[in-house]
């Protein structure tokens, strides 16, 4: 944030160009948001805590640019959270802009803590399975799935990362990839249609994905495709993480099935970087997000531990920080038979 | 087949283009059907059967035409089975291009048959998905998919067809919705991701796919990502079936485990249409196809009947044909619970 104006990298031209999206309003971050400028969970809340700066400093009343910017996508949670944060600093008279640094400082930390509780996941020889983007362009600084391989990176493990390519708009293989390239982590891209025959090879010994909601019982929302590799990998008897920070778990959702999963333009599916790849008059499905039944995850890992769906409720604001904390790491089989 | 000369609808140029590929000697042939020109099991039988037809009308030893055309792709079986028909056929001193011209009407009867067998598993308001293309241009005249679709919708039962797009190759929305709507077929497309959402949605009543080999215990190889929808479709309680003729099976192999998969360039992965989609330097994995076991296929259709795999055995050439012809349609539950 420089004065009123937001600037965020251009998701959209990635790997391509490195372009930066100029936000001259709220409108404009809302606009952002909308269009996939910017993207990812924890981005995206970030960016609304700016937008709702922007606002403030502008003399829009924060409560209608607040309507404005929850319109954007209905499906990630810390959209909504963020919100919140920041209607309630602003209500309570804090500055702006020093409110929505706070946020972001918040969620950095957040991921920090992910990386140094998830990176004991990310053994020496590991082959790991991603699907989407969770890594810095998601977040505000390190990522969420990416904290902990960062970090193990760091100490000198040595292991390797299947990137799902990630249809439609393509999020593994040309964001992940390009952050794990950066940062000089061994990686392959495959199709999401690989996934599941490396898992029935014994080619893959953990799973890791981000989240952009998880409900009170431990229902996650996630990128499309998510379900899929969940319901493989219980299948393959590989362990299945979910790295998250807290301000993604919605208490007010029972379960998944209250999750509005948004759908976006068959456009998305029937062309590729401007390109139809489909025949003309084709029409197409495209739903952003599925919704993956809690049976299927091993844990949580958060800025408070690791933590299995049966425990997620403790992580609810006000339960006791104390059990939360405890890492369950003796509930991360190798091998999980089938019930 | 004109004279020495075969000629195929180019299938890497759909639907945009409608180009013809002339193949002046068996070589060309085999590289058909290596670039994918022609492609679909059924269809690279044929094409086979052609190219040897023209080697041997052009004074070349049928069995260095064999070897050549043998080596173009290793996991379809119908390619071997075309190729061994064609070798005792030329042996036995019969005309090669009538011998082709007999083959390419054999698997047209086995489609029409398949048809016949298979529309009764599409009833009126049916949701099917398919993955991948086993339709006309992947055999020789109806397909072994769509057979049964196109004699659905010829008795006039409206249903609609979900048409996974398939990665890397993009058959489904490039080949699979360019048929269906040739032939008014209701279909819409997805992204291979959302396959399984629909299904946990209860929006997917049958999956019904190809196959490139079918090992003797109903093991099935087909594209890349049909063993993650069988997976999804047991978890779900949805029929899984797989139309293929009998020339797709391969008796001489035992398991899945024993057929070779191919693995193809990365580029197919790493760029659409000539456009690179990945960051420069960035790896993939292709592999082309996976193996389905055999405990997540409900039923064979095939020329002979509707059959379960463990009744596969019965198709073995030289077995009982009464057995193999009694369809299995109370092997069709509506839910299957998960053992």
């Amino acid at each position: 944030m420089e004065g009123p104006t937001v600037r965020m990298i251009d998701q959209r031209y990635l790997p391509h160009e490195l372009r930066v999206y100029v936000a001259e309003s709220y409108k404009d971050v809302a606009a952002a948001i909308r269009e996939m400028v910017v993207r990812g969970a924890p981005a995206i809340g970030a960016a609304a805590a700016y937008g709702l700066a922007q606002a403030a400093m502008q003399g829009v009343e924060p409560e209608d640019a607040a309507e404005v910017l929850r319109a954007t996508r209905p499906t990630g949670h810390d959209l909504f959270f963020a919100i919140e944060y920041m209607l309630r600093a602003v209500g309570q008279g804090e500055n702006p802009a020093k409110a929505a640094d706070a946020y972001a400082a918040l969620d950095e930390e957040r991921c920090r803590r992910i990386g140094e509780y998830g990176e004991r996941l990310v053994t020496d020889g590991s082959r790991i399975l991603t699907h989407c983007n969770a890594g810095a362009l998601a977040c505000v600084d390190i990522g969420t799935v990416t904290a902990p391989l960062r970090l193990a990176h760091a100490r000198g493990r040595k292991f390797l990362v299947y990137v799902d390519e990630t249809r439609p708009r393509l999020q593994g293989s040309r964001l992940t990839a390009w952050e794990l390239a950066q940062e000089g982590i061994e990686h392959v891209v495959i199709v999401d249609n690989a996934a599941g025959l490396l898992m029935q090879q014994g080619k893959v010994d953990l799973v890791l994905v981000g989240a952009d909601r998880i409900a009170a019982n431990g229902d996650v929302a996630n990128k499309i495709g998510t379900y899929e590799k969940a319901v493989l990998a219980k299948e393959n008897g590989v362990p299945f993480f979910v790295a998250a920070p807290t301000s993604t778990f919605d208490f007010a959702i029972r379960t998944g099935r209250e999750i509005p999963i948004e759908n976006r333009a068959e456009d998305e599916v029937l062309s590729v970087g401007g390109m139809r790849i489909a025949p003309e008059g084709v029409h197409a499905l495209n739903p952003a997000f599925d919704i993956t039944p809690a049976k299927y995850v091993t844990g949580f890992v958060t800025e408070r531990g690791i933590v299995r769906p049966a425990d997620v409720r403790k992580l609810r604001p006000g339960a006791a920080r104390r059990s939360a904390r405890r890492p369950a790491k003796k509930s991360t089989p190798k091998k999980r038979k089938r019930r």
